[in-house]
């Protein structure tokens, strides 16, 4: 029986999926799922939902936050319209979109972003009674967002030692954060992670479209593992060899 | 000329108020609001913009932004209405009303309410290239909330430094965090801070309740710097000597 609660924060993705996963096998999960207005948010709230009830998280454990006030702020081809999404395709057209204005900084980057996600999954837990927070980031994934490296949570924790009340004493757990993609598709596969109900593509909600650096990250990981990604694409014809 | 940009947190209460007086005196002021859904939310925003007017901030520069999702979260008397304000004035019920389930910790506490709107700010920053950040956060004036203090912010700045794009140079400053209260009105005063404009009160919207916590404080401030408060209060009779 686990009796102490963690809350994991689940955008639907295969990361977070994995996460909740391993956040299971030692706490009772509260979920928090973050609308920041993406483009492709209805399909990956689904997703959400369709992992808690796997999970069998009751309602009141299921939290989604609006935030929409991050696409206020702009900055980011997430959430702003204005900015085409980099596809990781090859052509001349998609290399000019991934120039971008800043080096080494993704236009998919939204600022801060983690930090708005982990703030609110701070307040959540201390209010609910939670000693834990789950984030799915993975450090080499993610090379360009400040936001996704070891010391970031090394220092995130501190802030949240000192920002608190003198008794809470949440941590924020990264358990991925150090591996190769390709690791985290094992992982998960060896706890039963559903990823038949997770959903990572950044572009489209019917089919996953393969193209965007989400998909071709995904795909890549899935291949490298030697299974079988059980979500559909849309154009696989040239990505599967 | 004033060439660089500060985003100032302007809640429209007094010491907001005197920060975005001293921001402008190096800084051109960009003002962020942010809508939490607290009881006293249609007067506080038209202070914020009563002010921002008075220091000819045009629109463009101004950001109001929902964090009604902090409501959601619950665990404070500001944004919960289940939970009563506590008042400061004594009487056995408010003393009863005063008994906070965590010692020390004000019931009006939003779990970690600063560092929300500082994440948000900063994320602001980045996208308009504000170099500072200004909060008026006081260190004396809220004892119990643990992100009031010095450390917090140069915990706080550190994040930021390791969460943000290398070329990013964001700092928040708290330029009143040691001062007294007494000591912000003289420095306000000073700088023809337009105290006239700002509210405080934590529970009514015409004429400031004159008893809340917020009131109390507020009212004793002026008092000690030997200055009246220019805003209209309810009940001042037991008040004034």
């Amino acid at each position: 029986m686990r009796e102490n609660l963690a809350v994991v924060l689940l955008s639907g993705g295969m990361d977070s999926c994995v996460t909740a996963a391993i956040a299971r096998e030692f706490y009772e999960l509260a979920l928090l799922h973050a609308n920041y207005r993406q483009r492709t948010e209805s399909r990956e709230l689904k997703a959400f939902n369709d992992i808690a009830t796997y999970y069998g998280v009751p309602k009141e454990r299921r939290l989604i936050i609006d935030m929409g006030y991050l696409g206020a702020l702009g900055g980011s081809s997430l959430t702003d319209k204005n900015i085409e999404v980099p596809q990781t395709v090859h052509s001349e057209a998609s290399e000019r979109q991934a120039e971008l204005p800043v080096r080494g900084i993704p236009s998919t980057y939204v600022p801060f972003r983690n930090t708005h996600l982990l703030m609110t999954a701070v307040s959540w837990a201390e209010v609910i009674g939670a000693e834990k927070v789950f984030i799915g980031a993975v450090e080499e994934d993610s090379p360009g967002y400040p936001d996704c490296r070891v010391l970031y949570y090394k220092v995130f924790n501190k802030l949240v030692e000192v920002g608190t009340k003198p008794q809470t004493r949440i941590t924020v757990e990264t358990p991925l954060i150090q591996l190769k993609k390709w690791e985290i598709v094992k992982r998960g596969i060896s706890l039963g992670a559903p990823f038949h109900l997770s959903w990572s593509c950044y572009q489209r909600e019917d089919k996953a479209c393969g193209l965007c650096h989400s998909c071709v990250q995904r795909l890549k990981a899935f291949s490298e593992a030697g299974y079988k990604d059980p979500i559909p694409y849309e154009e696989l014809k040239s990505l599967r060899a």
